[in-house]
């Protein structure tokens, strides 16, 4: 049994108890957890007011880290450590000033933008990729390196990806995404999965990308196995070195139609752009997957494809805790 | 005298009496004003308050108009009919239902962006020019068509022009800009006058460009002459034809430097991207167009220089006119 400290680097699930005891039962000793992908400025300060609440009431099992010694020191009583981010910068409604301000309350990652283009960044869903915007995407990516803030690419366009990795002063993360090259292009959203030029060179800027069990960013669909699951992060490894990959698994759950048309169109679309399935709307997970009380399995299974221990420890939390040491603190003078 | 409708299809000055005052010397009939450029939509609310205020405290001069008929009654009166116009799409803050509760509330031109990249458009600083977006952008863009906005290209990216010409199902403006072929591209600013590719598909698509004697889009800057203006109005007639062409001044006044820097970096920016004269920061006007007084003086001239009666009638109001008419109305069945 392994006692590395487990990184879950994004999760999307309604937080309750269950979902807390989940990963006590995983032993997930740290989860970046989302407050936003259109939620507003007023929005996101309400969900930050909720997390309040369920830190008070749950502090037995969960508790706000703002450091990478926050994080050892929760994990280490045997309880979660949660780490705030945003999938998108909607909730800074465009003021710069609102980065630190964010950063003050906890918020230590930020994906520059949410599968469209905004006006920071071009996302995956976008035909024309503009990339990092020559003026606010620019400033802001300065304004997160002076703060303080790990900046994600996740749901980021091609562009988006190689320009920031390129003017970001810091190393950047991918926390939740799989390598187009060994995935695939026929997968369902296939513009999620990041090419492996956008890989190497978010390693050669010493960043990490998180792979994850999301059906429809792996090889196979619903039907992938644990073992194509270790196989891609072998040949992940293989592609980009044991210093630049993790998990970040997208796990959710708990919620309706209504939260997925949410993620799909937020309030600029009368329709989502891909189909939801009314009867099916939250997607399947696979069998070796059913939530991170699987984390375990999981972990058995890479020692017995041969990963060592000291690289086990890197893939499961090391890596992500030498990132946000990177990342987390605003810069010396700030 | 001519007693054509004048229409000035873009100005932005501090409201207050003194400017309805000069518009009403000036023999103004309908005025396009800013409501926002990066103000939200709270702040935007209380911009039209503000002027549903001077609507009331100044009936004797100004009111607000939502149709052509609305405009031809006011001028008709003696007064200046005001229509209520946004820059930037920032008071929608990516709510696609918006743009009718804005259309109800007399808002009736959109600027899809302001200089930079948004969610829905690239802006004319922009390095790499993406157009209108694919999801966003063409969602806004058939809302403003079925709700009856206008859409407004002035400060947009070529491509964004270009797209929007292309994709909007109802003619679209320019509200206030110059021909770039004919002002060059060594004017201060220069991003900002269209290619006459552009022009040539606004006109094209049944558009209308206003030009303006804003000294920064000026052949010669702030030494050009009246005649110079007159001749780029011809100019422009003779490439895209007299129905397509009109006058959007770009008028400002009564603001200190803070406005200016709000104009060019809003809260996105910690400095404005282009240099702001600290001692001089308001744009100086020609001695010839010093205020919207001297349209008279203006239209002497093109009438001095041969433009008839009837393509006086059009270039002053009678082109926004068809064009307003055309677009202000919710499509049936709306």
């Amino acid at each position: 049994m392994s006692d590395h400290l487990v990184v879950d680097c994004l999760e999307y699930s309604a937080p309750n108890r269950d979902r807390f005891l989940e990963w006590q039962r995983g032993r997930v000793g740290c989860v970046h957890v989302t407050l936003s992908v259109w939620e507003n400025t007023r929005e996101t300060l309400s969900v930050i007011g909720q997390w309040n609440d369920l830190f008070a009431e749950h502090a037995d099992l969960i508790e706000l880290a703002r450091t990478v010694d926050d994080i050892r020191r929760i994990s280490g009583s045997g309880r979660t450590a949660v780490v705030f981010g945003f999938q998108n910068t909607a909730a800074l409604e465009d003021d710069i000033r609102l980065v630190q301000v964010f950063h003050d309350l906890g918020v230590r990652i930020m994906q520059l933008t949410y599968n469209t283009q905004n006006s920071i960044a071009a996302g995956c869903w976008e035909n024309e990729d503009s990339g990092l915007s020559t003026h606010v995407g620019r400033g802001f990516v300065r304004e997160m390196n002076q703060t303080g803030v790990l900046i994600d690419l996740s749901h980021c366009s091609e562009k988006t990806c190689l320009d920031t990795i390129e003017y970001s002063e810091r190393p950047v993360a991918v926390t939740h995404a799989n390598p187009l090259e060994f995935v695939g292009s026929d997968v369902e959203l296939n513009r999620r999965p990041k090419s492996t030029t956008v890989l190497k060179e978010l390693a050669s800027a010493g960043g990490v990308v998180g792979l994850s069990p999301y059906v429809r960013m792996l090889k196979g669909g619903k039907h992938a196995t644990l073992q194509s699951f270790v196989d891609m992060t072998l040949w992940t490894i293989d592609q980009i070195g044991i210093d630049h990959v993790a998990f970040g698994t997208d796990f959710y759950t708990g919620y309706d139609v209504s939260m997925v048309k949410w993620w799909r169109a937020g309030r600029w679309g009368r329709e989502s752009p891909v189909p939801i399935d009314e009867h099916a709307p939250v997607v399947e997970w696979p069998v070796w997957f059913e939530s991170p009380e699987a984390f375990p399995g999981v972990i058995d299974a890479l020692a017995g494809s041969g990963v060592d221990d000291e690289s086990l420890g890197k893939l499961l939390g090391g890596n992500w805790l030498r990132l946000f040491d990177q990342t987390f603190a605003p810069r010396a003078g700030a």
